[in-house]
């Protein structure tokens, strides 16, 4: 253990042996969480795929929900468009991004993922930091056009034009639908 | 087995005793998916609610995926508005209807439970077919302003009022919230 490392596992007050394990089985629950669904985020698969005993996990992680929570923490901070002072464009480039995350990290599965063990204490908080997380920069946004019900509205909207596809079909939206969505929020008149 | 019975299992060529079995597991797993989500349909607690035993149901549905399936399955056709003519009224009517779904009968739960499984073909098609039906009516009455990207985009738009606050945070929306969209997708001077 070296001082680097040992500070490294810092507030938690693991040493660093964990806090790699904690590095390694985090990333292999965050990759079947993607690729299978939370269904698929067990204690043998997990342990396969870091390469560690089941006994190891058992260990630090009694739980099955203590790896899929752990797999949705290691996703650190939502990403966000650079905002350019466009509103437009702004909203069209946060979709986007949002898009790419649903085809590269899977985040369609991720928002699955956490309603299924929503009820769950632990999942609901996780779930509620990082969704609000997510939807941050678009609250922003659309607060300069609207305010009260119609902001949440508009809020729920835009997300909506990605996430529906995503987790209904599987699919997500060609730009044009992406660039549709965006001017029917913002040429409304009670908006303006 | 009387004749009434046996005529109820109809195509499926089962008889009337695993009808009925049918029934009883389907109603388990769908009150254990929307209860606590898919993770908790196992053959142990479907058997304990339904009151059979383990053997029999992995007799019939010898996978988790099957009766999950077969639970929602036994939601049968998606509830909709009843149409009045009134765009407006009909479209806040139909995503009244949708929250009912999401209250009532845990929608969000059966959404995202099949979200979760879609990387199975079977549950895929599924998904497909009762999403399909689900927004066939929101088709057909923003079809009315809309076509091509724009109709895509306000489908997901409204559908998102309604599944984004329930998927990602477990509420649904205010009335006001619904008025709210529905005015920023009727009043866009493009769809109009």
């Amino acid at each position: 253990m070296t001082p680097v490392e040992g500070s490294k596992a810092g507030d938690s007050g693991e040493d660093a042996r964990v806090s790699r394990t904690r590095v390694d089985v985090a990333r292999a629950a965050l990759e079947l969480l993607t690729s299978e669904g939370s269904d698929a985020v067990t204690h043998a698969r997990v342990a396969e795929i870091a390469g560690y005993s089941k006994t190891t996990l058992y260990t630090h992680w009694p739980a099955r929900i203590d790896l899929i929570a752990m797999a949705i923490e290691s996703l650190g901070e939502m990403p966000h468009h650079q905002l350019t002072g466009d509103l437009r464009a702004d909203l069209i480039g946060e979709l986007k991004v949002f898009r790419s995350g649903v085809v590269d990290i899977r985040l369609d599965r991720v928002l699955s993922g956490m309603a299924e063990w929503a009820s769950v204490e632990q999942m609901a908080q996780i779930r509620n930091r990082v969704n609000t997380d997510g939807q941050h920069q678009m609250y922003a946004m659309l607060g300069q056009r609207f305010s009260g019900a119609a902001l949440d509205a508009a809020v729920s909207m835009l997300t909506g034009v990605v996430a529906c596809p995503a987790i209904m079909f599987g699919t997500v939206p060609d730009d044009d639908v992406i660039e549709a969505a965006v001017d029917v929020v913002l040429h409304d008149p009670a908006g303006g």
